[in-house]
């Protein structure tokens, strides 16, 4: 920590205040002291103040360190960016017609995509609450579209529960939350709820569950026009004669807990999850062309970073060129922000002091393995009417999502066929990548046959073989005992990225955390 | 009934065999004999047999009307169609920049929305279980775009409760679902559901409900990170030093109960509005654009039909131009299909049989006020965060709408202000159009301050006032008694449109009513 001018530590002196006078005080003294907790996000920056004429060299042109650029740009400062790709955007990057991709252990898989068509291997999706993600696009002029996370038609899967066939997601969400208000109503209706609620609450609550979970008088979840309307009809409501529809058996409580299923339902009540959800039209890339437009005439691509210094007065970094041979380069600046994921950093040598440094070797990365597949046509809306959206399974694929974009065409469409975690991604990343695919297939095809008459191409990237990021996102161990030491300046050196965050493997995350490191340098900066 | 070979009715033989030998045996009777249930939305019509160079005379060019005009042209049938207005599509109606309204009574409203923007006084959302609509679209080209039914950032509101603040949809969505997973996981782990469950599966209940409902180990749903994980944060995640985030206070579910807020939240469980929905990109007007570019040729536009008489052998109607002078035309044909809305056809001469001239008197129009408000900035968006969807409130405007569309542009952008219903709506129809807009002006604020210096134009739509349906849509004071004799073929005239369908006021219902009509006078005429 920084001694603050009487040479006390701040959290000595904060410790001081919160003893003697409660934690309203304490607060309020935090307040002043800039250390209260206030939202990372806080509108656009706009950095009051001299830079004096500094210079920073900023790690990475992902998301974070593009932010960096472009808002030190912004406030007057020399900026330069190295980034080990040929491109920007890190891990928000979109796979297309014609790319190439190379992984760590030298598979290259091609990509035959059909044009217009792509998969994004890293993020996929933006939230209506990831105020800076949305902020950056709107000035970027990055066009956004809504994307579909819940579908009421996709499908719920276990292999071990219906004899493995898939469900509809609403006839498993209608009839648990129908079984569930069902036994709850009883309960209350017969004074059960005596201990936990008042008379009054439990009259209302009765009310209420009979409308949420469409019950009958007699409290009751049965087949019938109710649950019909919301599971869906065995013969639908139509027109003129044949009009008349014919309600869906539901399926009783028992066998919903029994199946598992309830497992599946709950992923867009998570707030990152809620509708209305947005992606960029084109591919999430488009975000990082977004950004690349506006600082791109600050990066030097290929540049494979081998060494970083704090020195006396700054750091300096020395590269090489990530490809073919080269001379090293050193670059020089007043300070470093530095957005190269731990897992990566943890190979670089540095002289950063032994805490950051233990804390950047002890971050493991999550394990995750993506599969595009395309298909000749779109059999999931023509066939089975979803649009958009994501089916969940047991299966080691986890998930199948379906394009939010180019509903209704005719072409061919790619599927987010696989979506691998944990123990069973480094099943399918020890795989090249036309076997990752074919577990796709394989997996997949036990929900949607036409899999195996469909199917026209795919890509499989596994996390911990891209060699920009070697995993997927960054998991702390002991949060609370590292984080802010993380967080804090490593001689000139501050480290940004969505490891750095409470977002992990969020975009938002790398850029909040990429804003709070700009803050912090200008602070430092401006103060001196 | 027409009587069968025999000469014995239909319903007869049915009743006989239905006596004597059970159900079963009936539905195999029934089935041979063309009335056994069956969706009335089999895939694309493809009528084979020759209609003996038939004639029909259609009524109304809405929806039920042009597509019953595509469907008999492309069977080989000679068709006509008489609409009342100067273009198509009937309640499918779109009212942009440009546009004058006149209402019964006199009243004029300009609509002075910028380009581009538009309100749906009609129709405004396609459910993706609404394949007859979603198919006719994709023939006809007719682009479509996600609609945003649930927005979990959204408002839900209610002048006794809060004290009249809105809350947001996501705050009272997790804190219901919470309240009565703990309320359901005690009482099942105290053994009390012994009765109703077995005790493995009170544990997987349990189970269930500590995951959907977010409880924690002692089964409660309290205050901390995975309540505030779906009912959003009071300080939200972010990055670097100011990022860990504070937990919002759940709000009892005591308070819950006596809100009444808990019926403002399941809308979209019910499977017309179960995510994924759609939209046309423009406005609703387009699927009728889209209709009318096939069988626009067909098309009478501005004739007013003041007499229809079933005639010995075929049909008669009369009809004089909507506006203006003009003489009396009369048209005639081998069959008719009338979509006139019975508000309508109640007021026109007729030779229909008693029978169906009671059920067409007979038959209420529902009420409904829809008012599209214009504000100079999309403050919805920019700042309260609420992309799409629907806001709800008991005041007499039930619902603000969100546009799906445009989102995160910056000119003006146009909400549905006001969705009034029954006897609020009587009201609203009372009062000039500008008055309408005042009124849901008032209203709203109460929801969106912003409403008071942001607000541009506005208009407001009576359903009741408008000329060509007097009415919102036809409601059954008795269905079971009168709807399959209202099916039936009156002469030589067979009646189409959402009143004959089990999909009141959804374009769905129009359009199958009219493919199941389409299909009986096909059957009809070939058996002949």
């Amino acid at each position: 920590m920084l001694p603050n001018e009487a040479g006390i530590s701040r959290r000595a002196l904060l410790s001081m205040i919160g003893t003697a006078a409660g934690s309203a005080v304490m607060y309020g003294a935090m307040s002043k002291m800039g250390l209260a907790q206030e939202s990372t996000w806080t509108g656009r920056l706009d950095l009051q103040g001299d830079p004096k004429g500094a210079s920073v060299l900023i790690l990475g042109a992902g998301l974070a360190g593009m932010t960096a650029a472009f808002e030190l740009r912004n406030a007057g400062y020399t900026v330069k960016v190295l980034e080990y790709r040929k491109k920007a955007g890190g891990r928000c990057w979109t796979l297309r017609s014609g790319d190439t991709y190379t992984e760590l252990g030298g598979f290259t898989q091609q990509v035959d995509f059909a044009e217009g068509n792509y998969i994004n291997p890293g993020p996929w999706r933006i939230p209506s609450d990831h105020f800076a993600v949305l902020d950056y696009c709107k000035r970027f002029g990055v066009e956004l579209e809504p994307f579909q996370q819940v579908n009421y038609n996709a499908y719920v899967h276990d292999t071990n529960a219906f004899d493995g066939k898939p469900q509809r997601f609403k006839e498993i969400d209608a009839d648990f939350r129908g079984g569930v208000s069902e036994l709850l109503a009883k309960v209350a209706d017969q004074g059960m709820l005596d201990q936990m609620v008042t008379e009054e609450d439990a009259e209302i609550l009765v009310s209420a569950l009979k409308g949420w979970g469409v019950l009958d008088d007699d409290l009751e979840y049965v087949t019938g026009e109710a649950s019909s309307s919301h599971r869906g009809w065995k013969v639908p409501e139509g027109g003129g004669t044949t009009g008349k529809p014919v309600p869906s058996e539901i399926t009783p409580l028992s066998v919903i807990l029994q199946s598992g299923l309830w497992s599946k339902i709950s992923g867009g009540h998570h707030l990152h999850m809620q509708t209305t959800m947005f992606q960029p039209k084109g591919g999430m890339d488009m975000v990082a062309r977004g950004f690349e437009g506006e600082v791109g005439d600050l990066i030097t691509y290929g540049a494979k970073v081998t060494r970083i210094e704090n020195t006396e007065t700054g750091v300096r970094a020395t590269w090489i060129p990530s490809e073919g041979e080269g001379e090293e380069t050193v670059e020089e600046a007043d300070y470093c922000i530095c957005t190269i994921p731990f897992s990566v950093l943890g190979q670089i040598e540095t002289n950063f002091s032994s805490r950051m440094t233990g804390i950047i070797q002890n971050m493991p990365y999550y394990s995750a393995t993506k599969v595009g597949l395309e298909f000749k046509r779109r059999f999931w809306e023509e066939d089975e009417h979803i649009y958009g959206g994501i089916s969940y399974t047991n299966l080691p694929i986890s998930q199948i999502s379906y394009p939010s974009t180019g509903y209704f065409s005719d072409g061919p469409g790619v599927l987010l066929g696989a979506y691998v975690w944990g123990a069973y991604s480094y099943q399918f990343n020890a795989l090249p990548g036309e076997q990752r695919v074919e577990k796709a297939l394989e997996y997949g095809a036990q929900i949607h046959p036409q899999y195996h008459d469909e199917f026209k191409t795919g890509v499989g990237v596994g996390w911990h073989r891209v060699p920009w990021s070697l995993g997927c996102f960054g998991q702390w161990k002991d949060r609370d005992a590292d984080y802010m030491d993380a967080c804090q300046m490593d001689g000139r050196t501050l480290m940004a990225g969505e490891h750095i965050s409470y977002l992990p493997a969020w975009m938002e995350g790398a850029i909040l955390s990429s804003i709070d490191a700009v803050k912090r340098l200008h602070e430092t900066v401006t103060a001196t």
